[in-house]
């Protein structure tokens, strides 16, 4: 198998991530909603990742990382560790390029993302998320079977292809004749963030990125208060189960340093109630974790008046019982 | 007040509709799934009008004809008759436009819809769906009040907005390189289907457009097969509230009958089951009467293999609880 590269992606390898992941998937539409616009007295744009094949932006990293594969690498096959939207993309990937996967998954994963990832034809090995080490687990498996480990988020092909989203969302957004003030990204490990940001800032520096997540999971907030990586404590439970990672990644943390304008976080009844607002309100399924950004806007979390403001909502895969009970709490208020 | 047009619109119509609204009114995209293509064997172009402000395709009609109004007009306020979608439409519109709105709604609307109207600060007045005529309740209200009816389908006005639809969609598949074989569209009283119809087949007249209707309002497929217009059956029922309209159009039908290919049903289940699909897979939300055009692929009603085909989501308002209880229906199956 040969080396893979290590270290950042540049700007080009973006645009080159876009021209190579044309074919396999559709651009995401850019979104408004009056509604939207009026309650937070914003202009707010939308963009949908939900909407992506897998049902999240993972589609983006994983079309472009395979396809720089050699024909050895395909055949010795892919392992990855995630959550669940990272193995729901690496499945349905390998399966259109005929490449076996195996996705080690936390036990506890939604039951939606592994029965997906099952679907899609995948081999599954779970693990428990608060006391094994998935990095140790995947790469132990990928060096047993000489297969090539997909990481989530800390690798520059899988940034690269993440930061096509940024591409099409200010491409799209110019087409509109809109300038977002500022863009609010949902940050687990930080790959879609990173992509995004260095996406946005090569087209229009002033644009100001702000990383959002769970408040039990700031590591990338505190991390870059602190100006160095720093680890939630350990323990810690939040309802995003996209965007549980520890620490934010080796390659992607000094990206965000450089280019992010902060760091913001919400608590998960805020990213429920955006969840239960997108489904009412945009008609949109979103995430818990792919609610956040939506979330930062509903709740004020940042002040957004008078200005236009671009949220990604990054992923749909949320088990209907949580959707349902959520949605029945809303209605019992 | 000034008289309305009372005959068929023109392409010209449609036309400068698309001018009239494109300041209000974003266009939805135009959405494509693999997986959705995977399961039919076919390139499925799906026209998401759940996403359009009020949650339905509605919004375009409303817009187009509110626009139209004279400041006279505009100052003796409007009325409307709806199950629901075109009620939103109407008071959102009318509240944006500074008109005082009265609608006439059945007292069985889905509470999300009511809720809805009445928030966007219109009255309200409720009828037995059964029992009265809601086109003599909504004409005796405009007279006694010299307000002007906004008709749900049967005007000029409402068709050529509602064709606005058929308009982009013939634009954003060109734009992607497909060619509908044909448009499947959510009819009720024909509005929707008849502007796009008139705008698909103005583009391109070899594409095939079916109307697509809950068994039990079967109304358009059966006037169509004789060739005039019928009614159903007195007491029929069906979940798709928004498709309950007893007999097409007096200016829809004539449209209908010289370009549809024909009308064809789905049951009850099988526009829930669309239902659930888009909400799994597509991760939009569809109420049970916007879903059955994707019921129509989805269940093999019309044979795609092969083909091309666009399927219009006409709206999104779904009682939550309706929703989460088919939900709950497949996981227990």
């Amino acid at each position: 198998m040969s080396s893979l590269p290590t270290t950042e992606p540049t700007i080009d390898d973006i645009h080159a991530a876009a021209k190579r992941i044309r074919t396999a998937i559709a651009p995401t539409p850019l979104l408004t909603s009056p509604a939207l616009d009026e309650q937070v007295g914003a202009r707010i744009l939308i963009k949908p990742e939900c909407l992506q094949p897998t049902g999240s932006f993972k589609i983006r990293g994983v079309t472009n990382f395979i396809a720089q594969l050699d024909p050895a690498a395909r055949s010795a096959g892919i392992v990855a560790y995630s959550s669940g939207n990272h193995a729901q993309a690496v499945a349905a990937s390998a399966r259109l390029a005929g490449i076996d996967a195996t996705i080690i998954m936390p036990a506890d994963a939604p039951p939606i993302k592994l029965a997906n990832t099952k679907a899609y034809g995948a081999e599954i090995v779970t693990y428990d998320r608060y006391s094994e080490s998935r990095e140790e687990l995947g790469a132990a498996l990928a060096r047993q079977r000489g297969a090539t480990l997909l990481p989530p988020y800390d690798h520059p092909w899988t940034i690269a292809g993440q930061g096509t989203a940024g591409l099409e969302l200010m491409a799209q957004a110019k087409a509109i004749g809109a300038e977002p003030d500022a863009v609010l990204v949902c940050c687990g490990g930080g790959g879609l963030t990173a992509g995004m940001a260095m996406a946005i800032k090569d087209t229009r520096p002033q644009t100001e990125i702000y990383s959002i997540e769970p408040a039990n999971f700031d590591d990338t907030a505190r991390s870059l208060s602190a100006g160095k990586r720093l680890s939630i404590e350990p323990g810690q439970r939040s309802i995003c189960d996209a965007l549980l990672g520890p620490m934010p990644g080796v390659l992607t943390f000094p990206i965000l340093r450089r280019l992010l304008a902060g760091g913001l976080t919400v608590t998960d009844d805020q990213a429920l109630a955006a969840m239960v607002y997108a489904f009412k309100t945009l008609k949109l399924v979103v995430e818990p974790g792919g609610a956040v950004a939506l979330a930062a806007v509903l709740s004020g979390r940042l002040d957004c008046r008078g200005k236009t403001i671009a949220v990604v909502l990054s992923g749909g895969n949320v088990e209907p019982s949580l959707l349902c009970a959520a949605l029945a709490d809303v209605a019992a208020t």
